[in-house]
């Protein structure tokens, strides 16, 4: 089999996945849903950043929910429910990204007004996540000061497809030497217009920022429908 | 396009790598290489895991080379050159994975005889790369301390497919509250017989152990080939 022909399959695949997205993006616009996309490696602390962020969002009165989608196991999905948040797993089973086939399936049941965000963990992947788009109107590329600052430089596709970048475990930064700069830097060569966040959800550190932005976002996003035809 | 269809093709893909696997397993074992394919999650710091590796091998007089999977830049073979170890970057560009003919390609040129170990770094991915034999004798499985204790369970495919697992950043282990047995028990859950190796590239521990196992695998190896055949 050439080469050829398996990227002209894999167009095929894509080119249904985007209209599948399509279609759940007008369905979180007509419902007044921020719908967010959270890609990052394995590790980055994608679960501990949503955990807080859901908790907190809860604490002032928000309506958020969550889909989290891991290979195996419903841990993730067990520690989100946990703020008290409506949250379902999504085992991909293998799978390396999740697709907006499996969004709209596991949204099945679920009353879309009843939201003010839906928050979607990607499988932890720095590559594959970035060909998918799930309808999301917000997609953020998480960063850990583990990781080395050259990742935006390593994996350019995920991170030029990012709206919002958040940098995680700040706290860790000192002991990891993490060079902040640097890693602004090479965000931004990579997507020169990229907002950045830098968080910590062990401290909270970041997070006023972080969820003030969310909420500005969301009443942004729900004054324009009331507006538009 | 049917997902079966798909499914099809991917087998073919498959295949075609196994067999070209297959030849580059024979080509290691009769010049005596001891071939390893390292694999982890983006930022788990296998480059400089292998850095060290190439560094103190060659201090006690072992003839390591090494080729570096990245989608792009060559930072990691820079990085790894400065060893004096021969090392050759493979840009994937956009590829979530390295393949056989990657491999089969890059050696050109090289006269096997002249190395004793070829370190291959993949592509960081805990998914893709668990599907690509790239005729190794060993596939090593990087865990950090900061990425989580549930990575194997999470990511199952990649620690089944392993030999080796080598946890990093074991100098990070207090500041992550990493509980070491959860990691360990969860690894050998995965794949009960698996090896574990903890290390720290910047303070050196776990280095004679991981070093003295890689001298004696090769003695080994090299003592099969001389009575094999």
């Amino acid at each position: 089999m050439s080469t050829a022909r398996i990227v002209e399959l894999r167009k095929g695949v894509l080119k249904k996945n985007d209209e599948l997205a399509a279609g759940l993006r007008t369905r979180f616009e007509d419902a007044g849903v921020l719908a967010l996309n959270l890609v990052s490696s394995p590790g980055t602390g994608k679960t501990a950043f949503l955990e807080r962020t859901l908790r907190q969002l809860r604490m002032v009165g928000e309506r958020p929910a969550a889909l989290v989608g891991d290979l195996e196991t419903d841990n993730d999905a067990r520690r989100l429910a946990v703020s008290g948040a409506p949250v379902r797993q999504i085992n991909t089973h293998g799978r390396c990204h999740l697709e907006a086939e499996m969004i709209g399936h596991h949204l099945e049941g679920w009353r879309l007004d009843d939201y003010d965000y839906l928050f979607i963990e990607n499988v932890g992947n720095l590559v594959c996540p970035s060909s998918y788009d799930l309808g999301e109107a917000i997609r953020i590329a998480l960063l850990s000061v583990t990781e080395g600052e050259d990742k935006p430089l390593k994996y350019p596709s995920i991170f030029n497809s990012a709206d919002i970048a958040i940098i995680t475990k700040i706290d860790l930064a000192e002991v990891c030497e993490f060079d902040r700069e640097l890693a602004c830097n090479n965000l931004r060569e990579i997507r020169p217009d990229i907002a950045i966040f830098e968080t910590s959800a062990k401290t909270g550190a970041g997070f006023p920022e972080w969820l003030s932005f969310l909420v500005g976002e969301k009443e942004r996003k729900q004054a324009a429908g009331v507006v538009s035809p």
